[in-house]
């Protein structure tokens, strides 16, 4: 069974599958792929999307071009930083923000998206991450990087704040002292830099990036279980911030026995057999009942 | 005053104090001290007892032979997962799962035995560390490692989902893009990469492994305080997830004014003194009366 | 507008503002600037009066002469850890703490300071940080240190606890496995080793230091909007253990929204115009009303 999202005509993002995985192009080279709303609610339903196909087991993000993303783009007018500026809210409204998603940072719509994907994301950071390009690389469980990559989380620069729940990703990654580095300075920084940093896991020659995230993504998609892998994404993130392992031991004694009735039956006698395993649990169909536990 | 708990008859596991060091050794060299049921609870009676042992300062865990711990013992017929499933409870005695021992994942309760332990726990990772013998090395203090250490949250590989309290304790130690690369792929790794990915604190050659862990060990046992170090073990897990400094503060604020009373005395005046301190404090019986404070 | 704090006549430290950075000095370097009560009293209205003098951007922190800061000053009669031992205060008095400010661990005063400051702190480590030295460098946001410097996190040594809020601080900044080896062992280490262990970010010739402090506070202080940097450091701190980034997002919704009203326009311009920016918010009246927001 696959997603009943429907293949809407993205006019800002290209989703492509090949064998189980879906490469997701954001696709504005002319402009360094700049986020727009539309950009936004597309990478939204496609995150959406792919989460309950079955035909994806991985997800690669990478951009059209020489940029990877250059951040908003600021020739949008009256809606530069993502927002709905057609009015002023009150503060009132502002703390009641769930009610008003005009001032709903955009970028945090993403980042929510694929936190809530049960698919893994790898993010082949192609060049230039500004901004919403950084922020939203952030909720990305592994980044690549080409040697041409540049990262900066300008926004003090521009006088706001960091949005894409990067406060909350960023020190998760990179601990306190780096994301302070980085956040307060605004500072432009490279791959090398990325990597030393613990923001990027592996750094590659440009014309190897694609391939070795596709190698990474097959390597999941080729010997895991898709159920066992949804779920342990979700629970490493909750459990980051959880206040003590017994939070962790309850999800992970109730997904342990889920998982163990099927696939993991199937999974003990196919390495007891020292045969490939043919794991029948779906996402779109198998996540346990107590999913989601929050 | 030393532990109640009895010096029973361990099957799996050897127990040796020697020097105020407690070696526990996983000890069925035969099947790369392959994980039981029967080792879970003698795992979980060795920490309970060293952590009231005030002959024991420190803790050393080895494996006997070639592996530490080369996962669940898949000969165990039935109980392959660590659970008892000698029937399927229902979705709601699931979700009560306190009640329900049997849906317990039995990593987690030597894991929890490991946290809750009054003593520093050092793992002295000899050989493979695989499945539950990785999960239950991340609730160690340190990690020394041989260059013949090899080690691998495959839990993916066989359908299943990471255990042991591990989605609780790897993000805190090696951060959330290291924890999804190696839980989501369920590759094996050496020591070098379990080093450089900041599991390790160090690599060892294989014949300085044991060595070197004792004398970590000394380190610790020769120069603090047992209270305050008992009490700083907590204190950093648990503030690791306090909302707020002022969390710690609290805390920080009763302990130090607890120790101060004696062992702060005494350890003030060899200081000044320039000989080492001999510290009364002891953790079976000196303890802080708001510990635990949780 | 200016901050209200009056520039008392500091004691212990020096309060030295040049071109938008304040250094904040430790000044007894008679005893390696040994930490008293007095110079906690100093300390704590320091950064809060800096953090409303809209005249500093950036703080920079150093010591006089050879030390940062050496601990304690074990000569400070009856108060060598900190606290008001004039009596013993019963359990419950201890537990209601917030009314009996004699238990208060006064390094935590210093760090929450440090916390609520709304301008960044980088610590310049010239030279021994032990003790409360140690810990207090834990709450500054980025760490610079001599090659002469050396770091103890030596309280298990004199029988006491970590304060300072370090049991919050530092597993934040290095993780779980060096946090636990440096305060177990109370091992005295050296620049070197805090830089391969994450506590400091660049290690320098004690002769660059602080030109090194100074550079990097200035590319803060010259290019990056001070409310955007008060609230971005804000929602570091506190997004680092928040349980869900939907919790991020509900922040930095209002927080970008508001600081695009005014410092957003003129940075988006100046980006565009291609000139240096020119914020006109300012910390001390244009936080946003819903700050704070805890």
């Amino acid at each position: 069974m696959t997603s009943d999202y429907k293949a809407i005509d993205y006019k800002t993002i290209e989703y492509q599958v090949d064998n189980k995985i879906l490469t997701l192009l954001l696709n504005r080279p002319e402009v360094m792929n700049a986020y727009t709303i539309k950009m936004c609610n597309e990478l939204v339903h496609a995150f959406n999307r792919a989460s309950d196909d079955d035909e994806v087991s991985v997800i690669v993000v990478t951009g059209a071009g020489k940029a990877f993303c250059a951040g908003m783009d600021l020739s949008a007018e009256g809606n530069v930083f993502g927002l709905d500026e057609s009015r002023t809210p009150t503060i009132a409204e502002m703390q009641a923000y769930e009610e008003m998603d005009g001032v709903r940072d955009s970028a945090g719509k993403v980042t929510l998206a694929i936190y809530d994907c049960k698919k893994p994301v790898i993010g082949a950071i192609n060049g230039a991450a500004v901004g919403v390009g950084a922020t939203m690389a952030c909720a990305m469980d592994i980044r690549l990087a080409s040697e041409k990559a540049r990262f900066g989380f300008v926004f003090g620069k521009i006088g706001i704040v960091a949005e894409g729940c990067s406060t909350w990703f960023l020190p998760r990654i990179v601990g306190m002292q780096q994301s302070m580095k980085w956040m307060l300075s605004g500072e432009i920084f490279n791959a090398a830099e990325g990597l030393s940093g613990g923001l990027v896991y592996e750094v590659c020659a440009p014309d190897m990036l694609l391939a070795r995230a596709y190698e990474m993504a097959q390597q999941i998609a080729d010997n895991t279980a898709p159920v066992a892998v949804a779920l342990m994404r979700q629970m490493l993130y909750r459990n980051s911030a959880a206040a003590h392992p017994a939070e962790a031991h309850k999800v992970e004694s109730l997904a342990v026995f889920y998982t163990s009735q099927e696939d993991g039956k199937e999974g003990v006698a196919s390495f007891l057999e020292k045969r490939p395993a043919n794991f029948s649990g779906k996402v779109s169909t198998g996540m346990p009942p107590f999913y989601p536990w929050w």
